[in-house]
C-alpha cells in the first residue's frame, strides 16, 4: 500500500463555502496537517489525528505530511482558502520534488477550493469582471523589487490587482509602499476593497478608494482587490454599493494604456 | 415584497464542486435563468421554472432575470465556475447600473463557485502557486491589441497566465498569434496545460510546451495556463507528472526579468 496524500482546500472558513470533494477528502483522512487556527475549523472526528503547525512551517509541514502518508496511510493536508494560490500544493510539490522516489509513488490529489478573492469578490459585486492579475506581496520569498515590477506591469496593462498577504508583523511597511507604487499608474479616487474572514462572524468588508487605502487596516488574512479605470460603484439607497469591473473596455481606456 | 437575485457558481460542472452556498441557493430559486448547457447539469425541481438562453447573450440574460427578480419573485442566475470571473456577476452588476431604479433595491446576492483555472490547476499540481495573471482571450468585448499588450505585460513580468476563452468558431486566429505573442518573451520549453471539462465524463487534461501549444484542440471550454521560467514538471513512474510553479523565486529569474 502506496499511501494518499489530499491538499484540501476549505475556502474561506464557513461551511458553506466546503465543497463535497473536500468535505469527502477530509471525512476519508486518518490524519490531519495544516496551520493550528485551519485545523481548529473542522469538527473533531474519532480515530482522526491532528497536527498543528505554524504559520510560515509550510515546507516541513508538507514533508510531514508526505512521511506519513508513505507509511500507507490516507493523509490530508489542509489549505484555507484553495490550495493552488499561495498555499500548500506548491509546497507538497517541492517536497515531492526533492523527496525520497517513494514521495512520487503516492496517491496525491489537490481538492480545490474557494480562494479569498472571490469570496470578497462575490461579496461586493464583480470587482474581478475583467482582466485581473493575482499578487502575494509577501517578500519572504521572493525580493521586494520584483513585487514592484509586478505591480508596475499589473497597473500600466489595465489589470485589476488582486493583493494577497498584503500585511504581517515582520513586513509592515511594504503594503502601503505597494499602493503608493500603483498610484503612479493610477488615478487617486479608483476603488479599493478590502475583505476578510468572508462569511465568519468577524467579516470585515470595506469599500475605499487609492488615495485612501494605506489607511484602512489589513493584517495577513486580508484580500484586497484594486481596481482599474473602468471599476466602478452602484449606490444602492439601504443597501451597500455594488462594485463591478464591466466586461467592455471602453475605447478612451484603450488609448489611455495601449 | 421587492424580490431577491442569486448570481451561482456552479464550479466546473460536477456536483462534487458545488458548494452548499450554490446548492442552497438553487434550492431556494422559483426561476432559473442561464446559458442552456448549464442549466441542463442541474435537476429538475417541482415549482421552479427554466429560462435558458444561449451563448453570447448575457447582457439580454441579466436584464431578464432582474425583470423576473423585481416582479417579488426569487430568482437565480447560473455560471459554469465562478460567476464573477468572465461570467454573469459583472453582467449582472452591468444592467442594474443601467436599468430602472427598482433593480437597485433587489436582494442581489453572489455565490462564488470553483473557477475553471483553479479547477485545471488541482488536476495537475500548482501550476499557478506563484504570481499570476488571468485574461480572456475574447476580442468580442475589448480591442485585441489590448490583449497583446496585456499578455506582453504579463510574460515580461514573470507572472503565469491563465486564459480564459481561447477559441471560438469567430476567433480562429486568436490563440495562435497569443501564442506566438508570450513567445517572443518566454523561452520554447515553458509548461502549457490545457484543461477542459474537469470531473465530467469527457473531463481532458493535457500538458504540452510553448512551442507546441499551438497543436494542442482548444475550445470555448477549454482553460490554458502558461507557466513561467520557473515552472516544472515531477515525473512519476506510472502517473501523470506534476506541474508546479514554485513559491519562491531564484535569483537568477529576478535578474532574468527584473
Amino acid at each position: 500500500m502506496s499511501g494518499r496524500l489530499a491538499v484540501v482546500g476549505l475556502g474561506p472558513g464557513d461551511e458553506r463555502y466546503l465543497t463535497p470533494e473536500a468535505a469527502a477528502a477530509l471525512a476519508d483522512a486518518k490524519a490531519l496537517y495544516g496551520y493550528g487556527p485551519y485545523l481548529d475549523r473542522l469538527p473533531a472526528r474519532a480515530g482522526q489525528s491532528r497536527h498543528p503547525s505554524d504559520n510560515r512551517e509550510e515546507a516541513a509541514r508538507a514533508a510531514d505530511a508526505l512521511r506519513h502518508a508513505a507509511q500507507g496511510e490516507s493523509v490530508a493536508v489542509v489549505s484555507g482558502g484553495d490550495p493552488g494560490v499561495f498555499a500548500m500544493a506548491a509546497a507538497i510539490c517541492e517536497q515531492i520534488a526533492v523527496g525520497p522516489q517513494a514521495w512520487r509513488a503516492l496517491d496525491v490529489m489537490f481538492v480545490p477550493g474557494i480562494t479569498a478573492m472571490l469570496a470578497v469578490a462575490a461579496r461586493i459585486g464583480a470587482p474581478l469582471g475583467h482582466d485581473f492579475c493575482v499578487l502575494s506581496l509577501s517578500d519572504n520569498l521572493k525580493p521586494w523589487p520584483l513585487i514592484e515590477r509586478r505591480l508596475d506591469a499589473a497597473a500600466q496593462a489595465g489589470f485589476a490587482i488582486a493583493l494577497y498577504n498584503p500585511v504581517s508583523r515582520a513586513r509592515p511597511w511594504q503594503f502601503a509602499t505597494a499602493l503608493e507604487r500603483v498610484r503612479r499608474h493610477l488615478p487617486p479616487t479608483i476603488p479599493v476593497i478590502f475583505g476578510r474572514a468572508v462569511g465568519r462572524p468577524d467579516e470585515r468588508i470595506a469599500v475605499t478608494t487609492l488615495e485612501n487605502a494605506a489607511n484602512e487596516p489589513a493584517d495577513m488574512a486580508t484580500l484586497v482587490i484594486v481596481g482599474t479605470h473602468e471599476t466602478r460603484l452602484i449606490e444602492r439607497p439601504g443597501r451597500s454599493p455594488l462594485v463591478y469591473t464591466p466586461r467592455t473596455v471602453p475605447r478612451a481606456m484603450v488609448e489611455a494604456i495601449a
